[in-house]
Formats: C-alpha cells, sequence, structure tokens
C-alpha cells in the first residue's frame, strides 16, 4: 500500500462547531461532504480523541462553517492544534449563532445540522446530519486542502484522518513543533520579534525547532 | 436554507469499482474520503439507485479510481450517466486488475477496500472500506470538482448527493439531454459532423437541445 495515493484524494477546509453546554466549541476539518439532496444531509468525521466528537454526540447538533481562501489561518491553527476541553477557541475567533449554532463567520459558507445517524470507525466517529439551515456568508472561494498544504503550508493534525507521521520536514527550516507550520517568510527567523507567533496555531517563536 | 451553500464545499472526481458476478462495473462519485489513518479506512457514498450500490453490497470489496484533470472526461459521462445494469461500462474504458479489484487506469492513483461498515441515508449508502491497497498511477494533478464543473463544463448526475434540480441552463446553447454538458466549440454546434459525441456521456449530437 503506497500511501501517497490519499494525497491525491480532494477536500475543502471546514471549522465543525456545537455547543459545550453553552459554550461554544469546535475544531478543525477536511473530512465533510454532502451526502444526500433531498433531503439534505452532510457527514462530517471527528476523531473519537476530539473534545468536540463528545460534544457533538451531546448536543447533537453541529455546524459545517467552510473556509475560504482568505480566511484567517490562524483559524485553523486555533481550531485544528489545541483541544476545546480547557480552551476557548471562539475566544478571539468572530463567530455569529446561526440556525442557534455557533458559526465562524469569516469563512465563505455555513451549514447547520441535526445529527440523524453515526457510524463508527476504528479512530473517527462519522456524524450524519440533516441539514436545519444553511447560507453564503462571502463570494471568496472556498479553500481546499491542497491550497491549504500548497499556499499556506499548513500541516497536517495528528487527529486527522489524513495525517501520516512520516510528513517530510524540510531541513534547514524552522518548523513550529505543535501545528508542523514551516517558517518561509524573507525575514531570517533568528532576527524575528520575541513576541512573534505562529501564524497558524498562535503558539509562541519559542515552540519553533530547526529541522 | 440557501442550497448555494453546499456549492463552496470541496470534492475530487472519482470512479468507484467494484464487480459484477465477474463483470467489472462501477459509477462515477464525488462523495470519497479517508476517515481514518491507521488503520486507513476511506468511505464512498452511492446512491441506493446505483446498480453499483448493489454489487458493492454483494461483493463487499470497491476501489475508488481518482481522476486526474487530464482523464478523458468522457470517464465521468460513462460512469455517471449511464446505468451498469445492462451496459458494459468497462467495455471501451482501460483498466487493470488491482488488489483483485477493476482499477481505470486513465487516473492519478487507485485505492482499493474492503467494506468494514456501512451508514444507511435517505437516498445513499455510505460503504467504509478498510484499505487493502492503494497505489499512485500517475503525477497528473487530481481533478477537483470544482474543476470538472468550471473548467469541464460538466454537470452533476440525478443520482449525486450534490444534484440541484434547478441547476440553471445557458440560454442559447446548445445541451446534452442525458447529461447537461454545454457545448462550448467554436465550430457551431450545427455545423458539427452528424456522427460528433458528447464529450462527457458519448451520446449522440441528435440528443443535444437548444437552452
Amino acid at each position: 500500500m503506497n500511501p501517497k495515493a490519499f494525497h491525491a484524494m480532494s477536500y475543502g477546509v471546514y471549522v465543525v462547531s456545537t455547543w459545550d453546554n453553552g459554550r461554544p466549541t469546535g475544531c478543525t476539518a477536511n473530512c465533510a461532504a454532502q451526502i444526500t439532496a433531498a433531503p439534505a444531509t452532510v457527514m462530517v468525521s471527528i476523531n473519537k480523541d476530539n473534545y468536540t466528537n463528545k460534544c457533538i454526540a451531546e448536543c447533537g447538533h453541529f455546524a459545517i462553517s467552510i473556509l475560504a481562501e482568505n480566511s484567517d489561518p490562524s483559524i485553523i491553527g486555533t481550531f485544528g492544534f489545541r483541544s476545546g476541553k480547557d480552551f476557548d477557541k471562539f475566544a478571539d475567533v468572530p463567530y455569529a449563532v446561526k440556525d442557534a449554532l455557533p458559526v465562524v463567520t469569516d469563512s465563505c459558507a455555513y451549514i447547520a445540522c441535526r445529527v440523524i445517524n453515526t457510524m463508527d470507525s476504528p479512530t473517527h466517529t462519522v456524524f450524519l446530519g440533516e441539514v436545519i439551515g444553511a447560507d453564503v456568508l462571502s463570494d471568496n472561494p472556498p479553500m481546499t486542502y491542497a491550497y491549504y498544504h500548497g499556499v499556506i503550508k499548513g500541516k497536517t493534525a495528528k487527529n486527522a484522518p489524513t495525517y501520516l507521521a512520516d510528513e517530510a520536514q524540510p531541513a534547514g527550516k524552522y518548523v513550529c513543533s505543535v501545528c508542523g507550520h514551516v517558517y518561509t517568510g524573507n525575514i531570517p527567523f533568528e532576527q524575528l520579534p520575541e513576541d512573534w507567533a505562529c501564524p497558524i496555531c498562535g503558539q509562541p517563536k519559542s515552540v519553533f525547532k530547526k529541522a
């Protein structure tokens, strides 16, 4: 089996959100898809180790915010590389409540769902949701997973289905030890100010290591 | 609910294939995704009205051929707009048997699976497959659903989850009544030879109607 074959599958980049006892929470996901047209249903795949998994199961509802190419990339890091258990992911990310669910407003569309079925897999739960509301939020092009990797130079979270332990690290570059973001700026990394933070996950300069 | 929100989700273009009592068959799909990394599993969503659905359930195995941007677009029409019940879809489409499953060779990668779980939805079955083999077949860029719609000017099959009954038809253009392909060539449609065929589904010139 050549796992590079999986890289040829195409995805978007999404924030899947729900309520945690009245507090908004969520996580980044790339596995979301429309399953049926009428009635409209969509699925999301969420790692069982993600705090969001438990919260969706308890709430019975979730929203998908579809990130755009120009969405702030730190949203991906905030929702993808930190746990919502002890951290308020929505504290610094603008959101609105739509169809009674928290939605990231710096996105191009959202879909709100009520869970109607689930499917178990070795590490992830697939939630099937009946769509209760959906709207376009901007006409910016949707961010694809290929764009995230190729243009934003983002990496894959360990809990993502598409994670490969042997993702190559570029030699000599500074890499964020939290989210894997590779620094490619023109300013030499050593010259960056001490309060500089990872543009993906917001962690301080000190967590970067030379690959 | 604004169904245009669904258009912001990103997909690839795939042929999902299996055996029908020893005969290869399959259908076009855009809903396929990796669900877990270790062990590797992937899902596909197949309409219950598609003959391929019954064949996957009976065979217990399926393969995903990941189409590339330069894959022959008639493959999409052959597998997406005709039923495999009475038609041999693989008759004119080159394929190879890989990991004991038929795979479209004019693609950039394939993933072979054994069904380990299913999830029911109103019109589609979601098949979860444990990956038994996968490989890269070419380094051509994968075809995205956006590329199919935007560059190849392809339409959505009625059995696809993303089908919208009100997909707009461009006024004054000739449109294939079988697959919805809009003729955009430089030669006036009326001047095309009588043996000209739809590049997407292979149907004759006579099935085109002026929108």
